[in-house]
C-alpha cells in the first residue's frame, strides 16, 4: 500500500519568479559555499567529519558531502538510514538509540547492505541488539552513549559508560565502537565562551571515560559528535574523532543569532529559503504570505525575511504567515519573496523536494526522500 | 517525477502494542462520538455544517462528515482540493485566496471536476480568477473574504466588502457566491464570554456588510466561517449559515485549554494521539521518548502525556522528547505511551498514515493524501 506524494512546484529551466509557493529554495552557490567551508576550516586538525544527515534528509546530498571528504553520515532513524542507503550512501551511524523488535529488525537488514553503526545507553537494548543481530547473521558496530552535558539521552560519564562498554564486549554479536558524545545543548548557546566552556566540559567528560576504558582493557579510538554551533572546539580537543555537524550547509536564522567572534567556524551562509507569494495585502501595514506553520517550522521562532529588512514576519497560522511592514516596503498581492527558516531540520521534513536554484533559474530538483521518516 | 512515502507504521489486526512508533493514532471510538456530536449539537438553529479538511487531510475522513450530513468540506489550498476531489469528495470550499496563474489553472481545471468554491479580498485577484475561469469556459463561484477581527486576509467590512462584491458581479466568467467571515483570531481565547463578545462584532460586521450588499442590490444568501471554539455562536447568530469547524474531529491539548462553560458546545474527546516509545530512561527523574518536532507540532505548546497525570513533556528536539516523572510513575526503556498533540492540523502534516485503532487493535489504515500540500 503505497500513496505517491505531490509534484514539485517547479520544473528544470524555469526562472524562480516563475515557480510556485510555498517551496523549498536550495540556493546552490551559497549552499556549495558552505559544503567546502566546513571541511576546509579543518585542515589543521586531524579529524574526520560526518555530517548529520537528519537535517538534509537527501542521499544527493550525503553524496556530495561523502565526495568533498565526508567518511559517511550520521542520522536519527532507522528509516532515515534505509532512505539513504538506498540512495547509495555506504556508511551510516545512527547517532541514537534504536528501540523495539522491529526497527531492530530493520536495523540488522540495513547491517547487510551497508556499514552501519547504532548507540545505545541501557543494558536491556544491548541485549536486544544482541539477539536481532544474532538472528540476522551480522555482527553490528555499537557505540556506547554518553551523556556530556545535553541531559537527554545517554549513560553518564565514568563508570556507567564503561560497564555498558563491557557489556558490548562481552555480547557475541556486537563489537564496541566506541563513544557517542554529542553536547546539542550547546550547540545555540550565544555567546563563544559559554559554548566554549561547555565542550570543554564534554571533553572532560570524554577524556576521563576514555581512560576508565583503557584501564578495564578496552581500547577506545573512535569518538564522535558535536555540531555546527560548536564543532571546532571539538576538533581541537584531541580526543574526538570525527564530527557530526549538519547544519551548517543551511544556516537556519537561529544558528544565525550565535556569536562566532574568534570561534574558529567560519561563516556559513543562508542556503536554504521558503519561497512565498503575498495573497493578501487589505492594511497599510500588513502583507500575508501563504507559508505558515505548515511551511516553516516556528519551534526555533519565526522566520526571517530574507532582502527586506524592514519587514517581519510576526505571526505564523496554518497557512498563513503574516508581515507586519515597518518601514517603507510594500507588497502587492502575487509578490514572490524568500523566507530564512527559523529551524532547518523541521522545516526541510515538511517538504518532499529541495528547488535548487542557481542564477535565479531552477537547476535540479532533488527529493527528500526521508521527509517523514519517524520510524 | 514521483517519490514514494513510507510504509506505514502497523497493520490491520495488530495489537496496539506492537505498532511501532512515533505514529498518529485515531482512537476510532471517541472520533466517531465527535463526529456525530457537532452536527448533534446544531439540531435547534437551521444551519449547514461544511468541516474544514485542513485539520484532517483525509478524504477518508471527509465523506465520513458528509455521511453524517456535512453540504462538503472546506480546504485552504488548491493541492488539497485536489486531494480531497481525488478522493471523492465532490463540494469544496477553498476558504481562503488563490494567487498566481499556475495555481489559478489548476483551480479551474479542478471546477471541471468537482463544486469548487473560493475566497477572494482584491480586485487584482478577481481580475485574474475572471480571466482563468473565461480560459478554462467555467463559471466560477467566489466568495468575498471580509475581515471579522482576525486581522490576517479578507477586506474591510461594509463598503469595501460591497465594492469587491460588485466587481465580481460585473465579472462574465465569475458568480457572487456570499461572504467568507471566519474569525480565527477568536477560536482560542480562554474565556467563553471573551470569544461570545468576539463574534458578536464579528455577527454585527456581517449583517453591516449584507445589508448594505442589500442596498447595492446584491442577495448574499450565503455566510460560511466559525471554527470549533466558537461555532455555536454564529450558529444562533441568525447571520451565518454554514460552519467550519475542523478540530472537533480530534480535539487537541490547546483547545482544551479553552472554557467551554455554558458555550452550547459539547465536550469533545481527544481522539488524536501520538504513541511513543520510551527509548532513553538513564536518570530518576527523566524519560526520553522517541517523538519530537518531527513527530508533533509545538507551536501551541508541548503535546500533553496521556494516561499519566504525573508525568510532562517538557522539551522537544527534533527526534527526541524529554519526559518529566513529577510522581510514582517510572518508565522501562520499550514502554509505549500516548501524547495529545499541542495543535492538531500541522502535527497531522507530519504524517502519511492515521493508524485506526478500536478495542486496541488496528482496525484502518487511512492515508493522509493531502499531507504536505501546501500549493
Amino acid at each position: 500500500m503505497h500513496i505517491v506524494t505531490f509534484r514539485p512546484a517547479a520544473e528544470v529551466g524555469m526562472l524562480l519568479a516563475e515557480v510556485d509557493t510555498p517551496c523549498l529554495l536550495l540556493e546552490l552557490d551559497a549552499f556549495e559555499r558552505n559544503l567546502k567551508r566546513l571541511p576546509e576550516s579543518l585542515r589543521g586538525p586531524n579529524i574526520r567529519l560526518r555530517p548529520h544527515a537528519k537535517s538534509h534528509k537527501c542521499p544527493q546530498i550525503a553524496l556530495r558531502q561523502i565526495a568533498l571528504g565526508a567518511v559517511g553520515v550520521c542520522c536519527q532513524k532507522v528509516s532515515e538510514a534505509e532512505a539513504l542507503i538506498a540512495g547509495g550512501v555506504d556508511d551510516v551511524l545512527i547517532a541514537n538509540e534504536v528501540v523495539g523488535a522491529v526497527k531492530l529488525k530493520r536495523l540488522v537488514a540495513l547491517a547487510q547492505q551497508a556499514r552501519v553503526k547504532v548507540c545505545a545507553d541501557e543494558a536491556g537494548n544491548v541485549r536486544d541488539l544482541d539477539a536481532a543481530a544474532g538472528a540476522a547473521g551480522v555482527t553490528l558496530e555499537v557505540l556506547v552513549e554518553v551523556d556530556v552535558g545535553a541531559h537527554r539521552c545517554g549513560v553518564a560519564p565514568g563508570a556507567p559508560a564503561v560497564a555498558l562498554a563491557q557489556q558490548i564486549v562481552s555480547c557475541r554479536h556486537l563489537r564496541f565502537a566506541g563513544l557517542q558524545a554529542y553536547q546539542g545543548a550547546a550547540q545555540h548557546v550565544r555567546q563563544v565562551a559559554a559554548r566554549r566552556d561547555a565542550i570543554a566540559r564534554a571533553v572532560d567528560d570524554v577524556r576521563n571515560t576514555t581512560q576508565l576504558l583503557g584501564e578495564a582493557g578496552i581500547r577506545c579510538d573512535y569518538v564522535t559528535g558535536a555540531g555546527t554551533g560548536s564543532y571546532m572546539f571539538e576538533a581541537i580537543s584531541s580526543v574526538y574523532h570525527e564530527l557530526q555537524a549538519g547544519s551548517y550547509i543551511f544556516m537556519d536564522a537561529d544558528y544565525a543569532k550565535n556569536d562566532w567572534t574568534e570561534s574558529g567556524i567560519p561563516q556559513f551562509e543562508h542556503s536554504l529559503f521558503v519561497w512565498t507569494t503575498v495573497m493578501s495585502a487589505t492594511a497599510a501595514d500588513r502583507a500575508v504570505v501563504d507559508a505558515g506553520l505548515k511551511a516553516s517550522s516556528v519551534d526555533s521562532g519565526m522566520p526571517r525575511v530574507a532582502d527586506y529588512g524592514d519587514v517581519e514576519y510576526v505571526k505564523a497560522s496554518d497557512e498563513h504567515g503574516v508581515l507586519q511592514l515597518k518601514g517603507a516596503t510594500r507588497f502587492r498581492v502575487g509578490d514572490k519573496l524568500r523566507l530564512i527558516p527559523g529551524h532547518c531540520d523541521p522545516t526541510v521534513n515538511l517538504y518532499d523536494w529541495y528547488v535548487c536554484i542557481r542564477n535565479g533559474r531552477v537547476e535540479a530538483l532533488w527529493p527528500i526522500t526521508a521527509r517523514g521518516a519517524v520510524l
